[in-house]
């Protein structure tokens, strides 16, 4: 194990850290909050020292293999996610570590769940700094450490691989730099497009920095403990958050296909269509379920579905409406939708798309072999063969992901909470979605949750943004053997 | 589509079915039942004449192909049922057809679900129908025939393979015959031994056949509408019991091999390992969490818990206890496991506890791959390389059962019941348990449900008893191309 190497990738990964806790620090500033101030320069002091010990850290050589680049991976998350956590803490925000820790890793993995009762209270530079976690964990630390600081050559691209969410992103990966460069400038710019629509549609600039940050990472952290509910009446900022949840649980290289211009490539993108379509039949599903049951109006109705849709399905979590008081169809498809997730690629989590994709053609392709056993049908997507190993990847990532969430389940139930409501926080951790049903729901707080728990869902929640493998694989044997 | 042969069959099926019918006419007459003995009488009318024609049908040849085996498994299957479910509806015991379908299906499958309110007031044929049921679906009906009619030469080989749970049963397949004739041998001394163990246990004799049908076949149909829970006292009664469910869970070739005195081809079989393993842990984990809570005594826990576990995950579903009231972890515990299910080759439903261990060395091989992407590791079990089709097929049959499971609940919860119910009422039929959570736990019964959700219900029972493929491979359009 090349441990110079990982020490120092570390160590340049906080001190852009300290670095970035310039801009929540300049707002607390801005809006005199002493405490909030003292946080975060006090952090910045902390996490300053430390990548400055671990960034001259000696190293034997610059080759990093899989290996390094899963501890750099893993470590990174955990670092990162604890000195995010300090602000909260030195600031009185969130005084107890396991909860500041907890609301840190929900930031940056863009959960969304939240152990604070009163968001209101919260200060503003505290605010800003939890959505604005979202928003640097949604493309990866990793990669934007590339973007920023490209001293990785080869090793890049492992990080990237394994950071980057959703199997094989191989249309990018020969110059890892350059496309960690274009996603972020993708990312900027669906980012400050939402900011300028949701200051157009009324919404002072703060407002609208925090819930763009919240929207296009799908992260779910916003600014009061009843989420979106206040703003159920202004339909333009409603649609313009669900369109903005939808557009960032795309892959983000079909915008990068979109700037060349090669339409038909993403018309016929074939997670792209799943993805919409699962999108309009749950929306319509759900419409039919509520309409005239819950809500009269026909157009309140499809708005409200929409939106919800749009927001667990992208592993976002907003809630315009406390969807925990649906009827039981509806809340069965929003459960089952947390699984779903967005498309790989993107800023969402879940399964992804894309395997449901794959696992629909491997259903397929056992229908007809048990009609004609000898018949080797290959698995294609997009009119491409996708490999057996990406096949077999796929298959491997459900079953350990379906593992995680039983075992999950099965710690939480420990609480002697309804078994739904366990499950369904597992989901929402699990999947990066943010709320669940029950204890968890959308008008609830993770804070009455033991501390065990809250533990057991700050690693769920880091399990689901590396896509289990990753962060797993540190706990082998094998993984520590020469 | 060979339709003809199909045809015979089919005819020579309900014809069995029939003379079988005389059995429970039997009981019937010596009870002095009247509506019943006219309820079988005219259901053995109506099934002879209508088996005499079908096995007359003029065929082609003699040749079935697997599309005619799939034909034949899933139209045996629906008629024996709909056959089994007219002595209910004439005898007015379960007036509704809609509900002595359910009452049939849930029989013949093994699930033991009922939509009977008062169980002890149907009429001992009637009740000894229900049971008999189960026996004679524990092995499969036509592996039955098989056993009983040798007509159907090499095409036996594919209706075997169709109808004996779990992947492969590569052991026995050469001569279809002699094998179908060796599990039945081995079913009936398991059935005899537990007849005779549960009247040395007390019971009279009439509820000791009950009793012990229902436990081989891993059914969980009984004499009563709360289930075993009167028997609660009787500590051998229970153990002996449970250890027949359990022994019923095991795959039968392993009795051969007994039989044959390989024992260390049996100790070291790694399904039965695996097996006996989850039933330990799951007995210790539940123990765990009733014992101080809901149980004072240690020695009532861990029977309790045994119990419940070994009646869960063999999928037979008896009670001795309303597990329905015990705490979430127990409650998760129980849940989890109507997914997990018996051994291949046995009596018992789930996804089957073989295709769980070929999923964690699925697992296990991914995490080698992360690291060493080059790495080809094979998937060994017992010491033999599993080929890459049994591989692939374990892993569609678990995307295509938890997507059957996920559909299915929804479906359900239109129901507006709350989710958990719905879930555990799909897990349970699916699996064939019987019981589940909530409205449908242990001391209920389906009755409340929508006939609309009876259909559903029993539609899940046999595409779990038929492992999904079969049945579902009839509604898809290259089935019927020739």
């Amino acid at each position: 194990m090349n441990y110079g190497m990982a020490a120092r990738v570390i160590g340049n990964l906080l001190l852009l850290e300290a670095a970035i806790l310039s801009i929540p620090l300049g707002v607390s500033l801005y809006f005199k909050e002493r405490n909030a101030v003292l946080g975060f320069l006090l952090t910045m002091g902390i996490a300053g020292l430390i990548g400055l010990f671990l960034s001259n850290v000696k190293k034997e050589s610059v080759r990093l293999r899989v290996k390094e680049a899963v501890l750099i991976v893993t470590l990174g998350w955990l670092l990162v996610s604890f000195f995010a956590s300090l602000p909260f803490i030195f600031s009185g925000s969130i005084p107890r570590l396991v909860d500041a820790f907890f609301e840190a890793v929900s930031s940056l993995t863009t959960t969304g769940s939240t152990v604070v009762k009163n968001v209101e209270e919260l200060p503003k530079g505290i605010l800003f700094w939890r959505s604005f976690s979202h928003w640097l964990g949604g493309m990866g630390i990793l990669v934007m450490t590339l973007a920023i600081l490209p001293t990785l050559g080869a090793g890049g691209q492992q990080i990237f691989r394994i950071e980057s969410p959703g199997p094989a992103p191989d249309k990018f990966t020969p110059r890892v730099v350059a496309t960690s460069k274009i996603l972020y400038s993708i990312y900027l710019f669906l980012t400050v497009g939402q900011i300028t629509l949701l200051r157009w549609s009324g919404l002072p600039w703060f407002e609208s920095f925090l819930w763009a940050f919240g929207t296009v990472s799908t992260g779910g952290l916003g600014l009061y403990s009843d989420s979106m509910v206040r703003y159920g009446a202004n339909g333009f900022l409603i649609i313009v958050t669900a369109v903005g949840m939808i557009l960032s649980g795309i892959n983000f290289s079909l915008y990068y296909d979109l700037g060349k211009r090669r339409f038909k490539q993403i018309v016929m993108d074939a997670e792209l269509r799943l993805y919409l379509g699962i999108l309009l039949a749950a929306t319509l599903l759900v419409s039919l379920n509520l309409y005239g049951n819950v809500y009269v109006s026909a157009g309140e109705t499809v708005k409200q579905a929409f939106f919800q849709v749009s927001s667990i399905m992208t592993t976002t979590g907003y809630a315009t409406a406390d969807y925990d008081l649906w009827p039981a169809f509806s809340k069965g498809v929003l459960f089952f939708l947390m699984f779903v997730g967005g498309s790989a690629g993107s800023t969402s989590g879940g399964i992804k798309v894309i395997r449901f994709l794959v696992a629909g053609k491997v259903i397929k392709r056992e229908f007809a072999r048990t009609l004609h056993p000898q018949a080797a049908t290959p698995i294609t997507i997009n009119g491409k063969v996708t490999s057996p190993d990406v096949v077999k990847g796929v298959a491997s990532f459900y079953l350990l992901y379906l593992a995680v969430f039983v075992l999950g389940s099965l710690a939480i139930s420990l609480e002697n909470i309804d078994p739904f409501s366990a499950m369904s926080a597992v989901a929402a951790t699990l999947g990066n979605v943010g709320p669940g049903f029950g204890m968890a729901g959308p008008m609830q707080n993770y804070a009455l949750f033991s501390p065990f728990s809250k533990v057991m869902f700050s690693f769920f929640m880091l399990l689901g943004r590396l896509e289990l493998f990753t962060l797993l694989l540190v706990f082998t044997p094998r993984f520590w053997r020469e």
